[in-house]
């Protein structure tokens, strides 16, 4: 095979698997938002057959010959189409792992056990999951060891969400948060503040959907390319800049939980909506990295949206869409409620503060679990004991403990880590991007984009043509530093609770 | 190949047929309801990619020979093994009739120009589309030539909506709805009725969606199997009898216009969540053809919701949801004004009466220019001489005339027949109906499911397992008739006028 001949299979292959990536994205979204609750069983057989198209498009002799002509032609490769080949090798390499029945089989399993998991965590049932995470674990075990035998499983694991994340580096990020913040942490329980009068609402759904639209605005997302949802537990998906989708769960009774899904999901598809034109419909349009995406959407959330600057546009919004509600609400008091602060028993609705030790608690438990040093049985009282130890609260029941997430039941065991590296990661890029910017004055001002451009020209518009490490390298102006995270941490919260 | 190895590799063939016809369609609804405008890039091409994994997979020897194998088994198949290869046979025969990048280019043209259509609807600019419709119409012609070369192309196009539809049978037929119908809507037009004053309203979009819920419960529709999405121009779609979706678009200024969209896509909805479950995820899993679809929706539509029975319980509603507007309302008004005739320029919000006149208008508008008899640039003047002279309407302009329907962009030349052959049909079905269930007593007391239960044993179980012909004879009582839908009109018509 010559290699103008190797490009020409790629971009047929390219154009296939975007196709197929595509038809299952929207069959997921779409079953997550607006399906028929009974139409799961045609949507499951539907996934598992597009699935199955998907491996044999990729791991075929046929393929791998495509890929490894172009690998060895590096000279005459562009370099679009060289990382295309290369990011595609590792694609076909971690699907090559499993042979084809086993891949299918995964599918199924994982598949089964989110419904499975929905249900448990409604019936806050063990027992019902247990037995699935079992099967989950024993393949993932499996796969690393297939995949990289003189590697630690969960260092393999962990590398398919954030290439080269190890226990070795994380080990020590987790014990400086853990360190630094625990003392902080028990400081501001203890000067708990009561919640305002004015969060009483009442917040209709309705005029929240209204006050979606304006927040969006204000984060700059073109609602020509993205839309906005409802679900159960808020996501973003997408496999175009012209076609990204952003999802929210509107709570009656608060007008933030939704605003902040709105805002982190929004971080996420300004991510995907910002990449180059010419890397649209090959496997470089996408985030580079679990932890790069998640250090944008957080970005967004916390840095941003929980900024004192930010609470000026936001509460002109508010006053807009909620003017009963918020008739005397000043801009101080409000980014005080925003940034309430608490040990809690819910990840996602932690606060900033309290997040990364919940994360912390989830990477500790999920390092014992694949050893199985921890067996799946004893997980929810490791789980509930960790919680007491680390965070001072005693969990009630395992809907609000170790069946809270989604993570373990769609086989996403080494995920999590990203959540804290990105929200770390996430500050050392604000302290590179005020040397250049003024933040606080255009976010201030109600204009997000010379943020949002900052973040488009150092991350977004490269998509996976450059490697997360160059990236995050020409971002964060330094190596990972728990320290910088803990410090913005430490003056935020010392300032907001007057320590 | 044995019997068995056939039927195995059907199974096989048909799970993957599903799963890529389950993708497209949940991929088109998406973008015609919820995904952003500019996503119609990312959506042609997949589409366009699914479309050809179709065709590979339904049009090559081995599939060809697996249904030879079981079709000359007939006495080893079960009936439904038989009748699945049979409608396979018919797709593969009809996909098979042009080449392959034929059929590609054909899909990418009536994309292309279902995209040129709506700008050119907007426009009211006849010239735009021209030279789509000019190109669709050659296909056809070559596509009709080809398939059935001995057969007038018309009756080679109408087939593919309704097996058996010739211009023999017709055009009899719509000779006798334009004989008896135009002397009774000259008459009706000439006691026009003014708008009645309930009517200004106003009908807050956020009433009309809590309307749209209840007038679905009233139809009989489980809304764990089937939703409700807004769009442009409604439609229903659906691959299995848990996952149906219709949809509707909101006006304003009339609670009406949705509701009937509601009622009539309900309808559709209806027929294919009655389908039997053992024909789920096969070829049989589906109306047995567009004008018994047609026949199902428009009974919902017109013979059930446009009686004096339905406003009983429909009055109910807009009674709970729209108590202001409708305080003084009573039922006979209601019947009055849902019945309000007159000649009017677009088929979709035709009254009951006049509707099948627009059909007719289209029907000779189609067979001279597939004989190429009218140029397509004369179309839209004989168009307005058309409604002009059946009608006794002026055409002000394309978009409210030639331009107004999406038929010609998405290449259905031959569909539109199907709609008055619906209709027709239906008040048959109502004439035997009314020998066995007391119709307007349960509806009149909110009641339809015993209406629903005589279709569904009638018609909608069986899918596609029985031919339309087999469906029709058991649900009719006798041949088409045209003169059974004329009368049922004229004794509506000049009781509702007092003629």
């Amino acid at each position: 095979m010559t290699f103008q001949q190797a490009v020409e299979k790629l971009n047929t292959i390219e154009k296939t698997l975007y196709a197929l990536g595509h038809a299952q994205s929207v069959l997921s979204t779409d079953g997550d938002t607006v399906a028929p609750k009974n139409s799961w069983k045609g949507r499951g057989m539907a996934l598992a057959c597009l699935g199955e198209l998907t491996y044999r498009q990729l791991v075929n002799p046929g393929t791998g010959e495509v890929l490894e002509t172009i690998l060895q032609h590096r000279s005459e490769a562009d370099e679009i189409t060289f990382r295309r080949a290369e990011v595609l090798k590792e694609s076909y390499d971690d699907l090559h792992v499993l042979p084809m029945d086993e891949y299918i089989a995964w599918r199924e399993l994982t598949n089964e056990a989110g419904a499975v998991w929905r249900d448990a965590k409604e019936k806050s049932d063990w027992n019902m999951f247990a037995p699935y995470l079992e099967r989950i674990l024993a393949n993932r075990r499996r796969y690393a060891a297939l995949k990289s035998p003189d590697q630690p499983a969960y260092d393999v694991l962990m590398d398919n969400y954030e290439k080269g994340a190890a226990m070795e580096m994380l080990d020590p990020f987790f014990r400086t948060l853990r360190d630094e913040l625990s003392p902080l942490i028990r400081e501001v329980a203890s000067r708990e503040k009561p919640v305002p009068a004015f969060m009483r609402g009442p917040w209709p759904v309705d005029r929240q959907r209204l006050f979606s639209e304006k927040i969006m605005a204000l984060e700059g997302i073109n609602p020509m390319n993205c839309t906005l949802g409802e679900t159960e537990h808020p996501f973003t998906s997408g496999d175009n800049k012209w076609d990204i989708r952003i999802t929210t769960h509107y709570h009656e009774e608060d007008p933030f939980s939704s605003m902040f899904s709105v805002i982190h999901e929004g971080g996420h598809a300004l991510y995907e909506l910002d990449i180059r034109d010419d890397l649209q419909f090959t496997c470089l349009a996408g985030g580079a990295s679990m932890g790069i995406h998640e250090s944008q959407s957080r970005f967004y959330e916390n840095i941003i949206a929980r900024s004192r600057a930010f609470c000026t546009p936001l509460l002109k919004i508010l006053k807009e869409v909620f003017p009963v509600q918020t008739g005397s609400l000043t801009e101080d008091e409000l980014y005080s409620t925003i940034n309430l602060s608490g040990p809690s028993l819910i990840r996602t609705t932690a606060d900033e503060l309290t997040y990364p030790l919940h994360v912390m608690i989830r990477y500790e438990l999920e390092k014992a679990m694949v050893t199985g040093d921890l067996s799946v049985k004893d997980i929810p009282g490791e789980w509930n004991r960790l919680y007491k130890e680390v965070l001072g609260v005693d969990v009630p029941d395992d809907r609000r403990g170790a069946l809270q997430d989604s993570h373990w039941s769609f086989g996403g065991i080494g995920y999590f880590p990203s959540y804290a590296l990105g929200s770390a990661c996430g500050v050392q890029m604000l302290r590179q991007m005020e040397k250049e910017v003024d933040v606080w004055g255009t976010v201030a001002a109600g204009d997000l984009s010379p943020v949002t451009a900052w973040l488009a020209d150092r991350i977004h518009r490269y998509g996976r043509l450059k490697k997360p490490k160059e990236l995050l390298a020409g971002a964060m102006g330094g190596p990972l530093d728990a320290g910088i995270y803990t410090e913005y941490l430490r003056n935020k919260y010392m300032q907001l609770y007057g320590i």
